[in-house]
């Protein structure tokens, strides 16, 4: 008996999802595998972390974006390894053979070797992470109220920021807004005003990656809206109370319980399983190496996508991990895979870069559309249009749209909850120093 | 120095919210002590943990609630203990001196001495307990997807539902139109639809509290839906994979995975503490027997109220703890301290029933406000209508009418997300059998 063309993709994702959705009309059989049961839109995560949007509002379960597409099945499982010779993935629990396998399970976090800062300075790519950094930030505001010290309160609304780039900047703007817009009128011992936000970047500009003055432009609004940015500053160390820093031969200690880590992704494990059952080379994020059409080199069957993917796109550059790349590398697997049963040549892959662009907050944001840059109002419009048009369910487009609509007259926030086990004030200070609890006798119309 | 009448309030549900807001035109200095940073509106905590709306759809931070009143400190802080004798409340980390206290910490999960069985049968009282019991209910529709044997999808496929208050009603109902409606087509091994629904319920009747024909119309509505009622019926035992149950002298075991826990509350143990400290009774369910103008007998500074306070409205009857009875509880004590201040005299609680009502599923629903009685389409219009009219915030109003207006044109619920750190399959059936994996060498292709 023979069976259809059995196509298995790891990674419900932008490319993985994009991959599945582009074979909708082609005679194969597709199981898309993920450990999670939802697609998460990550370029918005981080209204999620600052208390924005809810996790729902930027999540569609892939079973309902793929619920008509009766040639994809969806499997929530985890994989643990792939046998290529035989082409089989093997999960934790089972064991899927294919024809064409398609790998695009992401990246995390990266830390370069100081894997324990981890849980010092969560880093931002699941919706738990999302969770965690919300529940800390807020956690730091109400920890301010109580405390006595203006030592101990400076300490406590303080936020560090480590990285620069698009998810940096978008933190540190969103932390500044809290701080300044959402929280007034909530506090009666402290001005959430007077929090400071640090931003750290190793290079000497933030926004590295953007072309012209986008940059500094970009350092300005964070100015205007209080961030403070610091470049050519690299973190040597990390505890629970402090940051130390170094800019050149100068050294630091920024005193602060919430860092927030934006400096570096990673590819996922599996990349690296990949590569060395291919005898092929990883990049310095741990990324396969790949053939111009998105093969693994020897495994014509075998693409790797999206984030995990290192493709050179000019001298000493190669494609970043953007939802762009992602969504265009899954469309041009579903293309190859549809003329390689059509017996038709494949071409190269080719990225369509129809511009980028970063928020900053209200009306503040840096894009670049080819030749076109800009700025302030008109760039953050743009973000707003692009980001609202490109989330998947027509049901999110309208909440998130509501949601937003309503935190811009409001300069509200409505998902600030702190939530999950350490949700307690206590289970927060004990991080530290137990020594700053209120003294006993101490009578709540004392002090400050 | 003088200072003005200090009140300490402990719990920000509807009792404690309610006192707060009561108070906002008296010369008094109010202290609202909380341990989670929001108000939950508890009514709606069945549809987070059914997917239909968002936590922060039904919460709103307590500080964003009182931002605008002056005369109100919310402190988040964790109750240790009190000195009833000294007006001293011991939060864990300090003290907070009173002249007036209000203790409204509401009221917990009720095993009836088999605490063991809250892990195995979760119940629903929290944002966490929301989130634990959506992860549950879909994690089963996904591992029944990737079962073989057919009693095992049986099994996965069961769910029981202890307890046939509103709020067991109320899962029930949502349970059964998540499997006949939310999830058609997205399953390609299984029929969701094929899901058992179990109502049990200890009386003969659902919804006993309910008068006249109400309890058989809401079982008719419940059948129509597919549940089914099992009335007379005790809970013997409960297992990972089962639950005992005895009717009469039969016993039965239903072989599930997924059980839920709505057969009864318990008062918060403070309610235990201040009944010690005041050398006065509680009731089975643990609540405060309170003098009639809601203090605690010899301590008139010491009011008692919602979950927490028993008081009778009738022979054999006491008051439910429902939010309507809480919040009017609030109110009657902001009133009862103004009217001291000003050397009044205070006059006892008296509870206005203006109705109650449950809702079963999509148009079916039962009420009654005095002497009208309705179900089906009028009674769930009421319930809808009363419910968004009563969310806290305008904002939550309008985006769960939008939420909810999305549901019912699609049949979709959108905050299917299984989150938290058990998301993965694995640790689903790790619960119970693992020889339920797939063996090495099953093809994705083979097999159901």
């Amino acid at each position: 008996m023979t069976h259809p063309h059995r196509v298995v993709i790891i990674g419900g994702g932008f490319a993985g999802l994009s991959a599945a959705l582009g074979l909708r009309r082609t005679a194969v059989d597709v199981t898309l595998v993920d450990r999670r049961n939802f697609h998460l839109f990550q370029p918005l995560l981080y209204q999620v972390a600052t208390g924005g949007l809810s996790p729902a509002n930027i999540s569609a379960t892939l079973r309902s974006v793929l619920r008509r597409q009766q040639n994809v099945r969806v499997l929530l499982a985890e994989v643990r390894d792939f046998d290529l010779a035989n082409r089989r993935v093997i999960l934790t629990d089972g064991v899927l053979d294919y024809d064409t396998l398609v790998v695009a399970t992401g990246a995390g976090h990266h830390y370069f070797g100081n894997d324990h800062w981890e849980s010092l300075a969560p880093g931002l790519k699941t919706i738990e992470d999302a969770t965690e950094i919300r529940r800390r930030i807020f956690m730091a505001f109400e920890a301010a109220e109580r405390a006595e010290r203006p030592e101990k309160v400076r300490e406590l609304l303080t936020f560090v920021v480590v990285g620069g780039g698009p998810t940096g900047v978008e933190l540190a703007g969103a932390l500044a807004e809290i701080a300044r817009d959402t929280l007034t009128h909530e506090f009666r011992s402290i001005d959430p005003a007077d929090a400071r936000i640090v931003l750290l970047e190793g290079t000497d500009r933030v926004l590295p990656s953007y072309p012209g003055s986008l940059p500094a432009r970009a350092k300005k609004q964070l100015e205007q809206l209080g961030v403070m940015v610091r470049t050519g500053t690299l973190v040597s160390d990390i505890a629970a109370d402090h940051v130390t820093i170094r800019a050149g031969e100068q050294t630091e200690q920024i005193p602060t319980r919430t860092i927030l880590w934006a400096a570096g992704v990673k590819a996922s494990p599996l990349s690296g399983r990949i590569a060395s059952l291919a005898g092929i080379e990883t990049d310095r994020a741990g990324r396969v190496a790949l053939e111009p059409d998105l093969t693994v080199a020897g495994y014509p069957e075998l693409f790797v996508i999206g984030d995990m993917a290192s493709l050179a796109c000019g001298p000493g550059m190669s494609l970043p991990g953007v939802a762009p790349v992602a969504i265009q590398q899954g469309k041009h697997v579903a293309r190859t895979i549809r003329k390689r049963l059509q017996k038709k040549p494949t071409p190269a892959f080719r990225y369509r870069n129809y511009g980028t662009m970063a928020t900053i907050g209200r009306h503040r944001a840096v894009a670049v559309f080819g030749p076109l840059r800009f700025s302030g109002y008109v760039a953050w419009f743009a973000w707003l249009f692009v980001h609202l048009m490109n989330l998947i369910e027509f049901r999110d487009r309208v909440l998130v749209f509501i949601e937003w609509a309503w935190n811009y007259v409001t300069w509200n926030r409505g998902a600030r909850l702190i939530t999950g086990k350490d949700h307690l004030l206590p289970a927060f200070t004990e991080m530290g120093r137990p020594e700053e609890a209120i003294p006993p006798g101490h009578s709540n119309h004392l002090g400050r």
